[in-house]
């Protein structure tokens, strides 16, 4: 520990649309950032070059450690990199390796849902937790686990896949090749589905007025904007969007007993009501033993989970 | 390593039933056993004494250390009991620490569900593998899980609660509080329960002819049988009890790719009929690159798994 203590890390959140880095404490502060547009297409040594610049940038002679994460299979031993989703050529670049030799600093990599998690875990809404699982609620539904405060990574495999969970036994063909998942139910296109689903069985909402008739135009921000106003169909859709989020999370609950659930992305803007039905659920449905136990909270680090948790990955792994 | 190689260790598979306990090699061969009969109401004094005479009656001067599996919530680090199922008192009973004194030998303890895990990992199904699910169907649907070779035991929680993984959102209340869960489809009763309710909507079955019109009789061992002997209806049963195993085997391979899922007890006696379904489910609805790396297959340490895998906890702790 004394070793890296104020000591300062590099940390690097390699996304689809952005570079970003930052200069991270040893207690998770960012002292500096920086950010620059991917362009994956480029190829795979015009996105390496950006990734030299965002470390370049933030970089000072006390860093002892870079991390990165990455969205896709990332081998968290060696740092090489298999497969990014939306990463035209990535498949097996040593990535790792190649910022090592080029900054003469130890350089470590994880799937992207695992150092958010892990950021959350240390940093964010777990502060001293064991164990937390880490969900991103978007046009996907991803994220990450941690267990014994280190990422959970099956080796050959990328992340959990929480979107992936069954909630309904043979329900709707999922893009994921499974039924019923959870992702399918309360991915963006998702929640919006199903409230169409309702409007077409005559069921009432001022939602249609707000995006003049353009169906196509519903978002779930509009959602939860109509929601707040008072929309009953509206209000109906998110609470039925927790149950769902509920009855997955009972799953891990009983299977795991995670010491706090932090959901983030788009989608969990909506706030309470969205998390009240996911709480009241799992009060209702878990096994109460472990049902009193877990957090169920609002991820806390945002954008920053990302570098924050790549450089946390880098400390941990030095310590 | 060395130092225990050749050593031998007893373990002790703490059943409501029986007391089993066995010399068994660092190899998890079993040279010797003793079995007694619990008594759980005579109270924990009385569970202690038949304990000490389970080890007694297998211990040699080579054994090295003690191991216990237990139907309950064990600390894995004191080995402190705080409750067991079906045992009346066993409220914090100090039970490593009280045979340690005894023996003067090290002892260690676990959940009964865990050290069957670690077990079937180590030495049965999983031999060789890094993580393994093990199930048992019986009355209940019970297991562990095993997970870069140590048994999976978050603090304060005595065991993944397989059964109570939630296949069908919002489905039928579960004994557990829950709703739609596992077992609440596929234990015992609940496989005769689908049966009989496909019966009263007319669906046509000799089953009833074999007990004689006594529907009380029916049980999974008779569904079998029956389907064996081509009832349609029975072999029905066992395709949907197979899926709405598969749906939850698909969730637990999405989040954690376990290399090999274990399933053992009375229901999977039931064999290819059961197999055949759930690994058919799992092929075609988990993520592919996942259902690819785990093997399905039955538990081949049946009743032996208790003992061999509480001799195997005591030997990784000495390790």
């Amino acid at each position: 520990m004394d070793k890296v203590t104020k000591r300062l890390l590099v940390g690097v959140d390699l996304g689809g649309t952005y570079i970003k880095s930052a200069l991270v404490s040893d207690e998770g502060q960012i002292m500096g950032r920086y950010s620059v547009a991917t362009d994956a297409q480029a190829g795979v040594e015009a996105v390496l070059d950006k990734i030299r610049e965002a470390v370049e940038r933030v970089k000072t002679e006390h860093v002892v450690g870079i991390g990165v994460g990455a969205p896709g299979l990332v081998d968290p031993g060696t740092g090489d990199v298999y497969d990014l989703t939306n990463f035209p050529g990535w498949k097996h670049v040593t990535l790792a390796a190649t910022l090592r030799d080029e900054f003469g600093l130890p350089v470590f990599a994880d799937n992207d849902g695992n150092v958010m998690a892990l950021a959350e875990c240390l940093w964010g809404a777990g502060r001293g937790a064991n164990s937390l699982l880490g969900i991103t609620l978007g046009t996907g539904v991803g994220g990450g686990l941690v267990l014994s405060q280190q990422p959970y990574q099956p080796e050959g495999v990328s992340a959990v896949e929480i979107g992936h969970i069954v909630v309904q036994h043979g329900g709707a063909p999922c893009a994921c090749g499974g039924k019923g998942c959870l992702e399918r139910l309360v991915g963006n296109k998702f929640i919006v589905e199903r409230f169409l689903q309702r409007v077409d069985r005559g069921e009432k909402t001022q939602v249609l007025n707000r995006v003049s008739g353009d169906r196509g135009k519903i978002t779930p921000e509009i959602l939860s904007m109509a929601a707040d106003e008072g929309d009953r169909l509206a209000e109906e859709i998110w609470r039925e969007t927790g149950e769902y989020l509920g009855s997955a999370l009972v799953t891990v609950i009983n299977l795991l007993a995670p010491e706090v659930i932090a959901i983030g992305g788009g989608v969990a803007k909506a706030g309470e009501k969205l998390f009240s039905p996911i709480r009241h659920w799992v009060q209702s449905y878990a096994m109460s033993a472990l049902s009193q136990r877990v957090s169920i909270v609002p991820a806390v680090l945002g954008n920053d989970a990302g570098v924050i948790g790549a450089a946390s990955l880098a400390k941990q792994r030095l310590l």
